[in-house]
């Protein structure tokens, strides 16, 4: 009886609808074309194009990198979705890879789930994943797996991606927030606030002449330099919600000892230091998500700091203080008037989904 | 100088909020507070206490447990947060485990991101937390990486999770939606649509008197069963959104083979039957979140099936068709009444935000 029964006719190429609307997120037909339309034909990757519900890799491509398996993730709400210097994808795929590469992995394969509201338009959609890939291509990370949920108008805004991620650590190393030592010294690779600066012009809450950018972007290429140059980095992180200041106090009560840091030798914008004038904000707690803080030996600074400099992603480092024996958890600053004051980690909330 | 400077307060213990704001987004001290009160205290586990941005583990480990590495993701945004037989959190750690089931890997590690509406009481949060690390445990999977994110009240839903997940296939295995063979034997493990019936259920579009709940559950032990069985099973996944019609339809297409699937043999209780005739829903399309589709060779369909009915999750496990050489890509039901009619992939949206 085949011959009576009609065959089902041929799959879509591409989405036809400019927005998202509720079948987007069902399962079935429109979602499938969504995905294949949108993210593998711009992740472009075999494991996605098998359109399995999962990726896999022979365990022995990875031990070629290292030891250790690393695993993180971070969802991205930021708004608006675009702003100067990235948008929504360029953070979600950066911000995932930079958690792999502060704990010294090489960052492998990162996942996708979006949540879309709506009514969100099919274009806004194909931006964001274009960012992704970018991204990813740039830091060497492949977009292998994915998932995609559609809410009704109103139960989200627009867009919020998650991102999880795989990666692994290079033998030998011992990164962590417990390891400061008494004597050690605190380097960061750039000018603090740029990401914090940026959305608040985005959201015009901050009228600038100047052209302040997002420092958005992947620091994987950056720590391989750092590392080259010293194995025994004691303590790296990327200071985003929360800024310098809560890295530094999270490294100092994680290692109990204190942290002192010269105002004068933190590198700042001068477009940067007047918006917090006028706002009230402190740009130690302003995020970033291009700025990274290493705790390195003494012995090493120099070299270390050297290396960073040697990197497009940090010309402008600088050493900007010095590890001490106590009080525990304790992080200092030297202002620039010979004062000195607390940096406690950040209380209250400075800027609502700044990513 | 050490002297004068006042030492921080002691952290708090427990987050004294009753409800979520936009502090404990912040990247700040209320959001370690919170993440160290609602999810560290209970996903215990050493990753997840050290509080650093990613989760790490030797790569020996995962070599005792196969070859391949297998990475998914999903996000959960179901309507209502809680319903008959389980909550976001029991789908958020099962659905993600049981991708990695079905593609023949043991699962072993999953991250957890939530987006928080602003105003979401603390006390759901932790009712979610539970759920999730008790799903967890009995799957034998650690939550060992996380990420909070808050939004302002209307900007979200309440609660939405994603979960990413790691685990290491078999060695030996060869699943794939692209391995059915004609004369296969396709295996169900149980009744279908439990979950989308509950959740009709819980939104009152539907007053049922029957006791109906969501299947919600993880499959590892099942498969891995099934796997003991039969190492050589062909097709292997989860019926979730657009239901086990979905799931033929992605074998039939993937094969390139036509599968034949017999109505009087699909198990499906009598009040999701009543339910769907109300609704006019077809129970082939409904979302499962216990059941699994498996594709396997004649040979071995009755040796898994016995496993399958020997498992707790596979009580009423059943053959329910076969594969046929072609059409290619058609997916045919016999009814009860002697007819039959092509089984498409769901081409609409049945219910939004089932999972």
């Amino acid at each position: 009886m085949n011959d009576r029964v009609p065959v089902p006719p041929a799959r879509a190429a591409r989405v036809r609808d400019t927005t998202i609307n509720l079948t987007h997120g069902s399962g079935g037909r429109a979602m499938r074309d969504l995905i294949e339309d949108v993210f593998v034909s711009t992740f472009d990757n075999p494991a996605l194009a098998a359109l399995e519900d999962q990726a896999v890799f022979p365990l022995v491509s990875l031990a070629a990198h290292g030891d250790r398996l690393a695993f993180t993730t971070d969802s991205y709400v930021v708004d608006p979705l675009f702003f100067p210097g990235g948008d929504i994808g360029t953070l979600a795929a950066a911000g995932t890879v930079n958690d792999l590469a502060v704990c010294g992995a090489t960052p492998l394969f990162l996942s996708c789930g979006v949540v879309l509201e709506e009514g969100l338009p099919v274009d806004t959609l194909r931006r964001v994943a274009a960012s992704m890939q970018r991204v990813a291509r740039a830091a060497g990370v492949a977009i292998v797996t994915g998932d995609t949920k559609v809410v009704e108008r109103g139960s989200a805004d627009k867009l919020f991606i998650n991102t999880a991620g795989i990666g692994v650590v290079r033998a030998g190393l011992s990164i962590s927030a417990r390891h400061a030592r008494a004597g050690d010294v605190v380097l960061v690779n750039g000018y603090l606030g740029d990401h914090g600066a940026a959305i608040l012009v985005a959201r015009q809450q901050l009228a600038l002449e100047a052209d302040l950018q997002s420092d958005c972007r992947p620091l994987n290429g950056l720590v391989a330099a750092m590392l080259d140059a010293c194995p025994d980095i004691h303590c790296l992180r990327d200071a985003t919600r929360g800024g310098v200041a809560t890295v530094l106090n999270e490294f100092a009560q994680a290692s109990g000892v204190a942290i002192r840091i010269r105002e004068v030798d933190v590198p700042l914008r001068e477009a940067v230091k007047g918006a917090c004038e006028i706002l009230g904000l402190d740009p130690l707690y302003l995020a970033n998500e291009g700025i990274l803080v290493a705790i390195v030996p003494p012995e090493d600074a120099a070299r270390v700091l050297a290396a960073m400099r040697a990197h497009p992603d940090g010309r402008q480092a600088a050493a900007i203080g010095e590890v001490e024996p106590g009080p525990a958890g304790l992080v200092v600053l030297h202002t620039g008037f010979g004062g000195q004051r607390v940096v406690d980690m950040l209380v209250g909330e400075q800027l609502p989904r700044i990513c």
